[in-house]
């Protein structure tokens, strides 16, 4: 695995960089990406473009021995862009635009500013593209971020028009499939079809979905763009992108398709304090991360990449600025994330950032150097990480084990119809994948269209539309399926199924559903039905009965659907019994343990707050650490 | 009492319609509501009116026997009449427009808009006016639902003022009444008047009570188009509005005024999430709603129709979709509330809807039949309560006991100028309500301008204004009265009266008022005083006195005052000594148990989790149930 | 001192104006405040202006000798103002305009309007400015109300860019300045800089403090447009403005230099209810407000006076009508809240207001006179308390004791750039202010160029930009100096200084800063680590160290830093140590309990709900009251 770091040239003094170059090698690192937000400097007015700089930045790295990973600046477009072409400004659902000052100012959907992303890409691709240190290219800097898919700009409703008639065909069958009969809402013609925003209350679920999915679609097109201009020019190099954490805005198995390595960005403390968690596990995990945010994305990102080769293309090293609070991680947690992220089979883990910059938005945001140029404590964490992953040798990939079926249009769907606060397939996902993990088992999160021979165990943990070929995999998969809630429940436009929910995946009728407040339980034995819960009429199995008659998970043959929401408790049963029928073995792991094996090696993190000791089971010899584990620590063995 | 049920023809195949007007009367239903929102099929392009597929429905349904509620699709008219007329549309208190695609996306005061209601109200009268099938008209729907009756648009500036003009007369007499010496604001035209949206801080509290009065008396006379039309063209029929629930926002006694039979839509588990309930409640009747929540308007919509006739045209047959929760009622709500409706005097119950709709935004609604048209639970509760009140025969009518006085305006001036966080008049009214339902009495709640005549009992919760013409029933009035706080404590402008209030209603002056942040409390014996506390001048007698001296409630000759926020505990002791000295007879109801009594016929219903008995005080032959009811449990017994 | 009230002719008949002037007298009021939202009045309509009223008004005062403080009105112009320049409106931070319809709607960049209110105040200035009953002006009302500084409107955005090339000279030196570098930000001119809101995400901070400078500097100029006025025309009279409290938007400080005496309104029972206290401190001083708020803005106020003269232009005298809570003040309050600006050294405390308005937006904000003219429990607290007044004779100044440095802009950049939710630097320096004054210690909030000379010991909470001035006072300052967080941690231009704060002021360098979620907590003896930490490299003395070794405080010298957020457990252990070693005699007062000390008087005052006993230390002859003092009582001792 490469070790790199993310430097911004153009914010320091050209007279730092070779001794930058040098020590960056020092450490071990051999990675260093640049450019994503240079755009400004690279043209600093319309039509100059101010290469040299830049060429002298390159030459300095490649002389130092880096391989340099080159971003398109499109992220960030200079003022001048967004003087001459105002409307290039994407609009919020609110109808205000958002304007220059920060970044990503821009709307997918402007072809004017999709002519100009493509000009400077092309640019940069026709200097650089044969450069020797250029060994990839990243496009643009976190798609998404600040919830930046969604434009509701002029420019957006007129694509979406275009990519309704494409999708539709005629404005009848649009109509028949959203059923806008509901509300007296038929559509004459395309043109008559406005974006879902700003409706009096909620709009046609159909219609949200559909502009979710146009969203996400100019994504992958603004996307494809870069891609195909580079991969003409710069022959021979790696494309990636950096995806963020807990993001679904738009669909990252459709933009990864078109990358050889997918990227993403790792900051586990900050996702903490952004995501859904109690209060009590923010405290608990407060400078470790949940145990489970950085591998859920590695595994998720992973399946993005088709199992293929991903990256970590910024790091967490310290505190960073951005969350609500911003404590400092753990002494070690550097070290271990990057473990981690080795043991998940990254080709790559690049820490966010060299040296701290003094200005801008981010002055807090740690790097491997503090302002002072002098080393943060993370500094020495990747030296020795660098040191000891040198030492591991090469990663034996992991064997198949479970898989979890993810999809992104399954999280807009629980979104945009939640019907209960706050319930989303993502939600769903995370708490499987955790569940699962606390087992000891390797996960690997899919995509539905993916295959799934070669696994032991296979869950949907909520997925509201099953395609015919996940569901033609599910019948030749012999080992246990475990289907979440609202698995089944709609059509490709959001339609209740005909013949009630969940359809083929299992033999029962969804009759009822019901989301339920906090407090309104139902009582298992070590289990609770909260959040959610189906009422199902069927011949299969009910397999765990709450005191009162409320059936949470029903079994027929290989396949339990959990008629209620996937709650830890509730998972930790059910996946239980899943594992031992799939002949998984079942580690028994203290709070805050994680393991992850890797064909011949298991690595073992302690994410808890205090000493851990690796159970009996795990067996096979010490090759790093040891059996005891002080907070943060990671010990290897080899079996 | 008929049961009906609420249908879309149009959103189902014509082949399943007779086997759906067979299935509706074979469970015992005879009243079927249809067309509210089928405008963009009944016209489907500008001018060219598609009656065939309506007049086949309505036939179709008359020839299965049963009567039809004809609504006019007002409340969702089509894309193509937007497009025509986009300044239709309403505009928020922020100053956004609120978009086609979902409903009610039009402003009260746009003339182009009500000539086209008026037209679209004048084709289906027209055509279907003396249809033999067609019983009752409904005019539009739930007029304020999704916050709808305030529009900050161009069009409604100039209509209010044009209101203004014709109710002040002069600027001068205006910035008398308003007070605009205050702040500088002084007006020299009518022209010169806004809305009293967007100021910087809080707008002068006259004004928003004049635009609130404009924004009710917009929602009149729009609804008074439709009723003239209908009048003329549709002789006896009946004609209704189905208003919601917990709604204050126009002025329900005035719209009532021209209907011949009051509706309301009752969802007691979506209200239940939505109100201001305690979470304790909400959780405890989280699968019922809370007891009070249906009979509370009935006996408001009862009141609003002069005690006349009032239906249900919407029950909740389910779980809804849209509350933050959606919990699915108890096995036998829907009867219970069906058979409370009949207690209190309703003439028909109709479900929403006959079966759940697979696609639109409220997919995840209940209906009496499934997606897959099996019935769902709701249908034999509702063909069981058809054949229990065919067997009770015709209900005898409710004899006068309370009389709780309450005004729409009330609420808009608590809320306009709470003074204490979320207090308000409908909050004040319901707690009142519920105290005296707790105590096993009938309630009638009126509009000021009753006549008192009859009733042992009067509350008036909270009236800042009270009626010269309340004042003399009031003191023609023999019982006890009680007076809420904020009672008589401004004029018509929303100025402090002369003098102090509460003015006449009570020989006192309140010379100071105080809101109460939770927890700073004065505690009485048995109750507290919370929320609001005021001091007062007076001759009067201090009936209820806190530890510190507080006095929470004042007495002269039949009259009480409430110097504190009607809070439970307070309420359940000042009315308890109310109810005595009027003679009336108090039960001790146990927690979640209702009653309601009807002539010879007394109603107990069980709103609570557990099995509960019938104090013995209430006595009479069981004639529907026993005298130990199962949660969700009705009985009836005759004198 | 002076007593007075704040007084509208306007909002009462004529005929009522003589005999409320005796009436004032007659209770021992010798000031008057009028005029200040009277335009409309003054000016019905465009340039008539109407003086006759205002003529008699002033006369009847003046004969009854009565001093007045005539107010500029330009808080409220009236509508047909408006109306001619729609585009004198604010913008807020949205977007939105912000409308006539209350007041302070007018942009402070909106040169028209600058004409305007230069045009009426040199009316009234020329006027009244000899008028031998007018003693003192005060501009406009509250600048900054409802957040009313920024303005994001055009006019602002004009303004802004000629601001920046005022203070920056040259387009290279502001992206120098502001590291516009980052993120791609460089701009080519001026011209090419918008106002900073509605960006994706945050701003540059820089570019948000160059706003946050300029919106005050607007405020100085539009005063200063109006001081120069009048001091022209009206030789001898005070000039004042009345500031609010826990305002920070604009620099008081730079306003303050104009005015003759700085005024302030006090309204301790609704900042209580708007700052950030703890619930339970809310609770537990519902009816007093918090102990330090008052004195907390007497001392600022004095600072912002340079020590000198200072006047309380409103004080609340009950209930307030704005607040989220209205509950009334302990009887006593109003007496001891004037007493405490006494004893702080106030040369004029004015009650707000004469009679309760019975119109309007503060009708239920209560005055010395109820709406119905009978005086309200306030006019007997005042009428004593000038007696008490009277009788104590003339107050000596207090001796400097602790120098609080204070600085407006600390505020904004913490607020800018809070790292940690919730942070700023007000909050800091109340905390500090409580602390010290829970000693019994006398404090002056100073600005950071106040002279330091006589302090016995100074403490500089939060003070992020440290000018060299300050550094060369403290040079020079032999007694303890406590520094704060976050201190000297920043550039003039939000960029981390050169080698790492806090710079010269402490032998240190911070190496990392972290913000703690709630609840993650570093345990002290008998004080905790909350909120923030900062990590030092430093050959500094930890003076207090945490359980698991975190520094709380750091010692070199006769300096300390705080390492830790300021909370007040932590800041009474270290302002122990320090006050010790300053030689300052430190009291050991109850909860609730507050002294100042002037020169041969010790005032005392019983926040609490409970009788305390003054400490035996405090010694002296009771000349007011007695040594133990009932809840809202007031002793003043003699040394």
């Amino acid at each position: 695995m490469h070790l790199g770091v993310c430097y911004y040239p153009e914010h320091w003094p050209e007279t730092q960089w070779a001794d930058d170059a040098r020590r960056m090698r020092a450490i071990g690192l051999t990675r260093v990406r640049i450019g994503e937000f240079a755009w400004s400097r690279i043209e600093p007015e319309p039509g100059r473009l101010d290469w040299a700089w830049l060429d002298r930045a390159i030459a300095t790295l490649h002389a130092a021995g880096l391989g340099i990973i080159l971003c398109t600046p499109t992220a960030t477009p200079p003022k001048w862009l967004v003087d001459a072409m105002p409307d290039m400004i994407a609009i919020d659902r609110e109808g205000r635009p958002r304007r220059f000052g920060s970044r990503r100012h821009y709307c997918f959907s402007h072809a004017g500013y999709r002519r100009e992303a493509a000009r400077i890409t092309r640019a940069m691709a026709e200097r650089y593209g044969h450069h020797p240190a250029v060994v990839a290219w990243q496009t643009d800097n976190e798609y998404g971020c600040h919830d930046t898919v969604q434009s509701f700009s002029a420019a957006a409703a007129t694509a979406f028009r275009v990519w309704l008639a494409e999708r539709y065909g005629s404005i009848a069958a649009l109509n028949q499939a959203w059923g806008t009969i509901f509300w007296s809402q038929t559509y004459r013609s395309f043109d008559a079809i406005d974006l879902p925003n700003l409706t009096v209350t909620e709009a046609n679920p159909a219609h949200w979905l559909a502009f979710r999915r146009f969203a996400s679609d100019e994504v992958v097109r603004f996307n494809q763009i870069q891609v195909d201009i580079i991969r003409a020019l710069s022959p021979g190099r790696d494309i990636t992108h950096n995806f963020m954490g807990f993001f679904t805005e738009f669909d990252h198995h459709a933009v990864a398709q078109s990358l050889d390595a997918v990227g993403w960005d790792s900051y586990p403390l900050g996702f903490l304090d952004s995501f859904r968690f109690s209060e009590a596990d923010k405290l608990r995990y407060a400078r470790q991360g949940h145990p489970d945010i950085a591998a859920f994305h590695h595994d998720l990102y992973r399946g993005c990449a088709r199992g293929g080769r991903w990256w970590v293309l910024e790091q967490q090293p310290g505190p960073v600025n951005w969350a609500g609070h911003n404590p400092a991680p753990l002494d070690g947690m550097v070290r271990l994330w990057t473990l981690e992220a080795l043991a998940h089979g990254a080709e790559l883990v690049s820490y966010f950032r060299w040296r701290q910059a003094p200005f801008g938005q981010e002055q807090l945001h740690a790097g491997l150097l503090r302002p002072d140029d002098v080393p943060a404590p993370a500094y020495a964490e990747a030296a020795r990480t660098a040191r000891e992953i040198e030492a591991l040798g090469p990663m034996p990939a992991a064997e198949k084990c479970v898989a979890l079926v993810f999809a992104y249009e399954a999280d807009w769907m629980t979104t945009i119809q939640p019907q209960g606060a706050g319930l989303s397939a993502l939600w769903a996902a995370f708490a499987a994948y955790s569940a699962l993990r606390q087992m000891g088992l390797n996960i690997d999160i899919v995509p539905p269209d993916a295959a799934l021979d070669g696994y032991a165990l296979c869950i949907l943990p909520c997925l509201p539309v099953v395609p015919n070929q996940l569901l033609q995999q599910l019948a030749d998969f012999d080992g246990p399926i475990v289907i979440g809630p609202r698995s089944g429940s709609r059509t490709a436009d959001f339609a209740i199924q005909d013949g009630l929910p969940p359809g083929p995946i299992f033999p029962a009728k969804v009759t009822r559903v019901e989301s339920l407040r906090p407090g309104l339980e139902h009582v298992g034995e070590g289990w609770c039905v909260r959040h959610w819960v189906e009422h199902l009429e069927t011949e299969a199995t009910a397999e765990l009965v709450a005191d009162d008659g409320t059936v949470a998970c029903w079994r027929s043959g290989n396949r339990r659907y959990l008629a209620a929401w996937p709650e830890p408790e509730l998972l930790a049963v059910v996946l239980d019994k899943a594992a031992r029928e799939a002949g998984l073995e079942r580690l028994d792991l203290p709070d805050g343990l994680r393991v992850r094996r890797t064909g011949s090696l298991i690595f073992a993190f302690n994410h808890a707050n205090r000493m851990l000791v690796l159970p009996e089971e795990v067996g096979g010899r010490v090759v790093l650490g040891q059996r005891e584990l002080a907070p943060a620590e990671v010990t290897v063995l080899a079996l």
